[in-house]
């Protein structure tokens, strides 16, 4: 499967030409990665895709040690390499040209060390931010992408079916959550697209909790919320709730409160419609049962090549759904000291304008 | 154990009087953690520890949903904590006043968004690096810290008992690099302290190489790289070589060279000689076996509550060594297309300029 570099490349070029930018540099490590295939974090090295209006070209700048994995990956065919005892900005300038008035470039990613040697190295340039022209290509999610995307939530469902096998009363939470992210691994990720949560009991609903050594005992919430980066550079983010043991019957209905919630949001999702909408279809059914106030936070985010993108799929959010969009459905109910529910899918919002939901892990309540 | 706050806030303070800034911003995780005790990761929300020159007094600004966990863990008592839907500079400004002239900040953390904020608040600012000085700061390791290191090694070194056990042939890089890190968990640890680094047979000769699906056969090397970061906050790294099945006679000349190597290099330190000399012993020995030409990068590096702090050992170093320094020593020799070996062990440089060897995992040759 190819993704389409060519017309992502044209599209970030024509806006560029629009801006009458000298040069734009395009250095976020997922933003390289979306426009050229050339996926790394070269962490303190100088790594930057360079767009040159004078040739109108875009050359890849790479550490050095990055030099060949780059001429395998890249779409962008023209390849600088940067020793570590060379100079990024004397190499940029050589290749670009001193003559620049005006920079695009990523400002939440650039720092002031790095507009400190760019300010030497052109003294007469301003600069522009390019990240949101970039969020709005990185928005809408092409058919290939959401192979990849499906590859992740596939992988991590698997790990779910595997794992829950190991849950037993007196297990830990992090021992539940080592043992996820080794089935990760061993089903083909890179790794968990963020630190998985596994919260059990009356930690189930704290929303920022993190894995500790509570051990599972009869009769908890068993919250699961994790993801995985694959190889192919896609994420996936997934929540189940589980009881152990036997549920209560208050148990039950929140459970099948949140399910009707979720159920209800992802029904909501269509092109044409704007974002609050769903969040608010969900919310509702939460409302209705009573537990308003245990759902205290935005139904869903976007992910891609980032676990956390745009769209935000919050009650205020007035902008128009369009075709494209891929995002999380999570809603849930948070009861302080006594437990809580989350149920999370993913969906996409495909060519015609309608939901597709990738998460085919069962939603109904399930005892283990 | 309590690490000594009180005094790395004085000393911190004493250096932002002198140079008269207005005030001081420390914003990287790992910094404000040094600091304060208060270990978090705000990703794109607002937190900084601030000085205001004015009151002499010190704040710790963070996000509100971490509030609670600050006020429990940070040594600075004075918190404000702001909401997604404020802004923080508003905040910042209220709390500090208007009349700022120069703001200490780490440059290569703050973003030009950021910078662009802060001269929208503080229009008459200039802004001078305090990272160096920081640097400076945890360059020197306390008898505490060492004992957090020492956790951090110990967890490894059980990690890897533990772990080898399960090396057979047939088994894949990425299934035991999935082992240690579930290990790591099991045993304690928050997690890696960065992607483990499993390489079988001519893949242990890649200075960056990363797991995969090859699997262990007999007569491979078997390099093993990685590291824990504790609950603590600290981090370990440590490297240890095996064969798998039966080592040849070149395989053996090689790993007791490096062997002899990683001695000479651990003898070599101590307080008050440069910090090259001990990269120089170690590559003597290498030198003199004939392998010179396969070892050709430094021979360690620092570490503490990130797994890359300074110093740098290498053989341009000039500085010379101090108590309380802290770092790896791993020579390695690495012929492509044939295989590799490098034994990293953390060693201090305690109160009395010796040095302290923290790894007690065996060095000689293992055949698993």
């Amino acid at each position: 499967m190819v993704l389409d570099y060519q017309n992502r490349l044209e599209q970030l070029e024509q806006y560029f030409k629009e801006q009458n930018f000298s040069i734009a540099m395009i250095a976020a490590p997922a933003n390289v990665f979306y426009f050229t295939g050339f996926n790394s974090d070269p962490h303190e090295r100088f790594m930057a895709l360079v767009w040159d209006g004078q040739t109108e070209g875009f050359t890849l700048f790479v550490p050095a040690l990055d030099k060949e994995i780059a001429k395998n990956d890249s779409f962008v065919e023209r390849i600088v390499s940067i020793a570590d005892e060379e100079d990024p900005y004397s190499i940029l300038k050589n290749n670009v040209g001193a003559d620049i008035k005006k920079i695009g470039l990523e400002m939440k990613e650039t720092s002031m060390f790095k507009h400190r040697n760019l300010s030497s190295a052109f003294p007469e340039a301003s600069y522009d931010d390019i990240q949101p022209f970039i969020n709005k290509l990185r928005l809408k999610k092409s058919r290939p992408e959401v192979t990849y995307l499906q590859e992740a939530v596939d992988i991590i469902e698997k790990v779910l079916g595997e794992g829950i096998k190991k849950v037993k009363p007196g297990m830990t939470e992090v021992e539940l959550a080592a043992e996820l992210e080794y089935l990760m691994k061993k089903f083909g990720a890179e790794g968990p697209s963020f630190s998985t949560i596994v919260l059990s009991g009356e930690k189930a609903a704290l929303p920022h909790g993190v894995p500790g050594d509570r051990e599972f005992r009869n009769g908890d919430f068993l919250l699961i919320d994790f993801g995985v980066k694959t190889k192919n550079g896609y994420c996936s983010d997934t929540t189940r709730t589980f009881v152990i043991g036997e549920a209560t019957e208050k148990q039950k209905e929140i459970y099948n409160t949140v399910l009707e919630s979720n159920q209800a949001g992802i029904n909501a999702v269509q092109a044409g419609k704007p974002l609050k909408s769903f969040d608010l279809a969900a919310r509702n059914v939460i409302d209705k049962s009573g537990y308003g106030e245990y759902f205290n936070n935005r139904v869903g985010h976007g992910l891609g090549i980032d676990v956390h993108e745009e769209p935000s799929i919050h009650g205020k959010n007035e902008q128009l759904a369009v075709e494209g969009l891929f995002f999380t459905i999570e809603p849930g109910i948070y009861i302080p000291g006594y437990g809580g529910v989350r149920i999370e899918d993913e969906v996409f919002i495909n060519e015609k304008g309608e939901v597709e939901v990738l998460t085919s892990f069962p939603r109904e309540l399930r005892v283990l």
